[in-house]
Parts: C-alpha cells; sequence; structure tokens
C-alpha cells in the first residue's frame, strides 16, 4: 500500500513536471502571421468579386472550389480528412491518447464555415477554419502533439440552413424541403455533389463519446468589442432567437373622403407596433428586438391601408426572459388593436433556444487573453453560429476578435491582419488549456 | 317719363307673373324613377366585371363605347353633341334666350365622368352624367325650356389626370406626359381616338362667357352623410391636397449584432412619422392627413432597415391651415431625425388648391332640399372632382348623395336608386333655380 501510494506520488510529480514542461512549450507557441493572412487571401480568391467581395453560396461551384481547397490544406499538414453524410468536412490531427486507445478518443473540435451570403466580405466562417487550420499547422511546426486528437470542421452551408452542424447535433427534423439551396437544388443532390448522403444523415450525428469539447472562433459581426476597444471577446452563449409575423388588419377607406375618427388605419396600428417593439429592445436588459420588414396593402398615397405585415426578431442569451417580454408585448399588441380599431394577428415562425457557452471554456479564454496581454470583454454572440448547434452535444466556447465599424455580410466587412493573428493565437492557447483540462477517457 | 315708369311697372309686372308660374311647374316637375336608373343599369354593363364591379379606365375600348353610348341618348334627348380639342363630350339643351341673342349665352353646365378606376362600381361619375342627361329628358318631357341653355358634360379621363376639366379650366399645364394612359399610351393618341385634337387643347378652354354657373352631383365616397342620417349633402367646397414623399435613411445593420443604443434605424423613425402625421389628422380642425404607401429597404427581418419612403397626403378647405399643419409637421420631422439618429428628407409631389362652392348655389340647393323636405348638411369635399376645375373659371356648386358604408372605388359602391333619385331631383331643381338667378348677358 505504502509503495503503491509512493509511486502514484512519483508519478504525479513525473506528471507535474511534464505538465510544465508541456505549458512552458505551449506559452512560447504562436501561430504563423503571414500563413494565416496568405491563406485567407487566397480562399478569398475563390468566388472573388469585382467590388472586392467573395460571394460562395452554400454548393454553388465556388463553394465546392474552396472545400476542395481546404481538404488539400488539411491533406498537406498531415491530417486525415473525412466528408460525413452531411457533407462536413472533418480534419484530424491525431492526439498522443489516440495511438494505443481501444474506443476511439473525444475529439477537442473546432471549425466553421466557408459557405457566404451573397456579396460577402473574407472572414465571416472562412476565418474560423483558417484560424483552426493555422493552430493544425503550427502544432505541427513545432512539433507538439496534444493529449487529445484535434478535428477542425468545415460545416456544411452555415448562411442559410445550417445543415452541417444539425446533422452533426441531431437536430435536422425531417423535412428535406426546408435543406433545398439557395437555387431551389434539392439537399439529396447537394449533399450527393460534395460527398455527403443525405439517406445516411443520421449517422452524422455526433455524442459526446467523439467530441470533449468544441471552440469556434469567428468575427464578432457587430460593432460592440470596436466601440468598446476591446481585442477579444469571450463569449457568454449565442442567444435565442425567436421570429414572428405581426397580420393587422383594418378597412381600406379613401384617404380623402374618410373622416379621422371613422378610419381603421391598420398601417397607423403597425406603426404603433414597430415602436412598441423598438421600446422592448431599449428596456433594460441585453436583449434587441427589431421589426426588419413591413408590407403594406394596398399601399397607395390615397388609400387608408387595410393590411400590413410586419415581422419581429427578438434576441436574448435567457430564455425565460424572452418568455416575458413577448407576454409583454402581446399585452400592448392587444391595446393598440383596440385603440385603432384593427385585428392583429402574431404568428410564430422560427424559435431557438438559447445556447450557452461553458463557463470553463470562458475561463480559460480569458486566462490566455491575460497571458497574452490581450484586452477582452465578455459579450453574448447574437448572431447565429455552428457553435449553437455544437453547444447540444458538448462543452461549447466561442471567441470573437472585432468587426470594423460592426460591418458583416457586406464586402467591406474587415478585421485587422493583428487582429486575425490574436485571435487565433487565443484559440491555440485555449485548445492547448482545454487539452489538460478534459481527461482522455479511453 | 311717367309712361316710361308705367311701361316698366307692367312689364315688371308681367314678368313676375310669368315667373311664379315657371315656378310652380317647376315645383311640379321631376325626374323619371326607372329611366335615370336603367341609363345607370346599360351604362354598368359596358366594361362590366363577373364580380358585378365595373371597369373603363380612360381611352380604353370601354370607355370609348361608353362614349358612343352617352353621346347617342343625348342626341335622341335633341341635345346638339360637340367633341372639343380635349375630348370633352359637351351635349347642349338649348335655352330660350339663344334664341335671338347675337353673342352666344353663358350656360348653365351639369356633368361629370364615365370612365372610371380598375374594379370600380356603377356610380362615382357616372351617376352625376346620367342624372344631367336625365334633368334634360325630363325637361323635354314637360316640355320645359330654360332661358340659359343647358350643357351636360362627360369630362375626359377624371380618375388619372383631369385632362379634360383641367383644358376647360386652362390649366393644363405644358408636359403632355403627365397626361398619358394607363397603359403609357401618348395623350396625342388617346384624344386622337376620342374626337379629340391635342394641338388644339387650349381652344378648350372656357371663360365666364361661356358658363353662368356648374353644378356637379356625385356621390360623397365617403360614410358622412349615412353617419349623419342626411340625404343630401351640400358641398362647402372641394378641399386643397397636398402629396408630399417622406424619405428617411438610416443605417443597415445586423438586427442580432447590433445593440439598441447603436442604431440608426429608418423604420423605427418612419413610425414616429406615420404617427406623427395621424396626430396632425386628429388635430381640432376639418383636415385629413394619411401615409397610405411605405416602402422598407432592404426590408428583411434580421436586418435594421436603412432606407424607408413614405407618403403623405394632406387636405382641408382652407389652404392658410395647411401651411401651418405642414409647418408644424416639419418641426416634428426635425426632432424625429434627431431622436432616431437618421436624416429625413420630405419632398413634394403635387399641390392642389382648395375650391370653395359658390354660396348662392349652396343657398340654392339648401332651399331645394328643404322644399322637397329632404335631410341635408354641409360637407366639405375632401375628394377631386370635375368641379374643382370648374370652379377656376365659373360659380361652382355640388350635390352629394350618401354613399353605403362610405366605399367607393370598389365593386361594392352602392347608391339606393331612391337616394340616386333624390339626388337627381335636386340637381334639376337647383338648375331650374339658377336659371332664376343668373341673368342672361346677350
Amino acid at each position: 500500500m505504502e509503495n503503491s501510494v509512493g509511486i502514484q506520488e512519483s508519478l504525479f510529480s513525473i506528471y507535474a513536471l511534464w505538465e510544465s514542461a508541456v505549458n512552458s512549450l505551449a506559452s512560447a507557441i504562436q501561430v504563423n502571421h503571414d500563413r494565416l493572412m496568405e491563406s485567407i487571401a487566397q480562399l478569398a480568391e475563390i468566388g472573388a468579386l469585382p467590388n472586392g467581395g467573395v460571394q460562395r453560396l452554400a454548393f454553388s461551384e465556388e463553394d465546392c472550389l474552396a472545400r476542395e481547397l481546404v481538404q488539400r490544406w488539411m491533406r498537406e499538414t498531415g491530417m486525415q480528412v473525412r466528408i460525413d453524410p452531411a457533407g462536413n468536412i472533418i480534419g484530424r490531427y491525431d492526439g498522443r491518447a489516440n495511438g494505443g486507445a481501444k474506443q476511439p478518443v473525444a475529439a477537442l473540435v473546432t471549425g466553421s464555415h466557408i459557405d457566404t451570403v451573397p456579396n460577402a466580405g473574407h472572414y465571416d466562417g472562412a476565418y474560423g477554419v483558417l484560424a483552426g487550420l493555422e493552430v493544425v499547422r503550427s502544432l505541427r511546426d513545432d512539433p507538439l502533439t496534444l493529449n487529445h486528437p484535434l478535428d477542425v470542421i468545415v460545416f456544411t452551408d452555415e448562411e442559410r440552413t445550417m445543415v452541417g452542424c444539425k446533422a452533426l447535433s441531431g437536430n435536422l427534423g425531417h423535412d428535406a424541403e426546408a435543406y433545398r439551396s439557395a437555387t431551389g437544388e434539392p439537399i439529396e443532390q447537394c449533399l450527393a455533389r460534395v460527398g455527403g448522403d443525405w439517406s445516411r444523415r443520421a449517422f452524422a450525428r455526433l455524442t459526446p463519446a467523439d467530441v470533449a469539447a468544441f471552440v469556434e472562433l469567428h468575427v464578432e459581426q457587430g460593432p460592440v468589442l470596436e466601440a468598446a476597444e476591446k481585442e477579444i471577446g469571450v463569449v457568454t452563449g449565442i442567444v435565442g432567437q425567436r421570429r414572428y409575423v405581426f397580420t393587422v388588419k383594418g378597412q381600406a377607406s379613401h384617404a380623402g373622403t374618410t373622416p379621422m375618427s371613422m378610419r381603421q388605419d391598420a398601417l397607423v396600428a403597425a406603426s404603433k407596433l414597430v415602436l412598441a417593439v423598438h421600446a422592448l429592445g431599449n428596456q433594460s436588459g441585453d436583449q434587441v428586438a427589431t421589426v426588419g420588414s413591413l408590407e403594406v396593402s394596398p399601399n397607395v398615397a390615397n388609400t387608408v391601408p387595410d393590411r400590413v405585415e410586419l415581422s419581429l426578431d427578438i434576441r436574448d442569451l435567457d430564455d425565460d426572459h424572452l418568455d416575458r417580454l413577448m407576454m409583454k408585448l402581446q399585452e400592448e399588441m392587444a391595446c393598440i388593436a383596440i385603440d385603432t380599431k384593427t385585428k392583429i394577428e402574431l404568428s410564430p415562425l422560427l424559435r431557438n433556444y438559447p445556447s450557452l457557452a461553458n463557463s470553463h471554456i470562458q475561463n480559460a479564454i480569458t486566462q490566455v487573453c491575460d497571458n497574452l496581454s490581450l484586452s477582452h470583454m465578455h459579450l453574448p454572440s447574437r448572431a447565429s453560429h455552428d457553435a449553437q448547434e455544437m453547444a447540444r452535444i458538448t462543452d461549447m466556447g466561442m471567441i470573437f476578435v472585432p468587426s470594423e465599424s460592426g460591418i458583416s455580410h457586406s464586402e467591406t466587412e474587415y478585421t485587422s491582419p493583428e487582429q486575425c493573428v490574436q485571435g487565433a493565437n487565443v484559440l491555440l492557447r485555449t485548445l492547448l488549456q482545454l487539452d489538460q483540462h478534459y481527461r482522455c477517457s479511453q
């Protein structure tokens, strides 16, 4: 017994020595500035637009070419590359613990997407994928092997349907129609073209046995970091999002001959709704609430409108808070309907639940920032990301770098090379920390 | 001298006897219920729609057929029919004073239009023309000849460009483009087809030497008479109308990632404008103010709108009051722009000055209603009518009959046969009164 304790203590002190050696190695390692920026520039050549922007709609020729290039780069970095049934590209950098394992070891995973919206910039999605690749390249240069396998995933079609990350989290739903491409092509054909197989989509699902943790690096796509003059954002979670449509029904009548008191003006009611939504967004709290689209009927200058349809998009990290806000809005909606002698209906279109970032991963990112003397702040992500689906099956974290003027989904999207490299270094160090934190259960 | 006075007195007493005889004849005369309603029904067959409505866009085949029919009816009633250069159909029922006159005698004029909006009803315009025709038919039946010639005018294209009445008032402007038909056909071709001649449009102009007074009978196209339970409306004038477009410029941004405090939401500003316009309409006074059309850009649910264009239509009988209202609105507009961090521009599109109805004609209509025991009220017309142009050259009056539920420009537009006949009788008696009131200067 004494001996066994002694052996354990010895092993422990050896382990501690090894850990400190790894840490000191790790504290020196950093990504290659030029290689990262060169990769971002090269990928942006695929689907380049004359205005300096990029367009690689999911499953388009440009998207397929970009997928080929990233796979080639992964293989050149010594990664094993597979395409899962949902078309996700999964590049693996083997870990130390992989060697003798009877069971596959859960991987540390990073990644993002390389498909874009129409007329996009260079950074949204692509940056996270290429920084993940750069992390592996840097580990290999060193060379440094992690305990865990490290996977870099290129998620399929993040911008429109999120089919890739939803397949991984087992959250696809049954309706293939919902996943048609922007050009209307059935998802079966789309996936077949990129090496996936819709009929086998259930096999894409990952479990906690497959993934130890997921960390996504992304541009903020908002103005908060820039305004706060912070270099790194530690994401607290991805907000829940609810989308609704209001339908206001009034009575069309002549804009001249109908006295004010006898009107049932659907646009007056709709305007009150827009301001009620805006006021809801401005209440104390972190929520945002927006009416982005509004359609008037018959929409002619000399007719009191009889029908208006308007959208509502409301987001917060706290789902109960969203419930309370919606309850309040529905009360106001009823008052507006009475005031304006109109009927107002509210129909739900979409409901995404919040995905909270794991607190240990948030702490790891914070600590890495402190070590690297990078200024940082916590903030929620109010945009959707592949990470929100990964949070359903594993511990999730996200790292943000600033977006100039908060602009994204535009050819003017910009994050400086220095900021890109800072973010990639934070990703690298965070993965090294997590590699220590998570046990390799075999 | 004494003799001469005696002769004058004798002549005067003869004239008084004759006048009272005419009045007693006139007090018995009334329009033919069935003939009037049959004419309305027959005209409504031209351009009849499956839903019971009517469509006779100006210069369309249906409009041309309707014009032919009305001209035939005029000739069958013994009227002289001419087409002026603006395509106006002018049917004349000769007056007594016409006979020996060296100079043409100024005419009493009534009339309206037979072109329609898309998907119209049976009464707007057509009722005024056919009631005018019925007045002549009834006079001829009796038979009764007026001192003045009585003209019934079918004004060209009231619904879109008012080219007919504007030519008569000398208010056409020089831009032929403004008078293209709904199908884009140049006005030159349109007028040529109906017997007019654009190049000679200046000769269509009428002067006070041509017209002693103008009275138009029309359906109210609003709900005021019905709500007040009045049979006849004595129109006090046709309101001035101003049309503007607001352009609100904000900043497009992501509806998730842009904090509420950093938004420049053009739709929030536009909604405040809609409510400011509505409040302006609801101030004490007789004005109405409407935002009927509103276009949002980019109009997608997850983007804060960067641009909204919205219409403003504001009407009142008092042009100075409109000036004061617009001044107040522009002050509020400036405050809204500051509050919402947007830029707002206001561009004028249209300005029609008010046309006041002649007080003697209003009194004549009121007296006729009292004689016929018809309930009545004074009200402004807040819709445009040919009468507003006629008021520029002569004394103008308008008679309204109720519109069921205030509905017009719709296949459900309805005025009962009893109401139609009441209105036509008021028109007939009013013209007889005005025939006595206005001297025939020869």
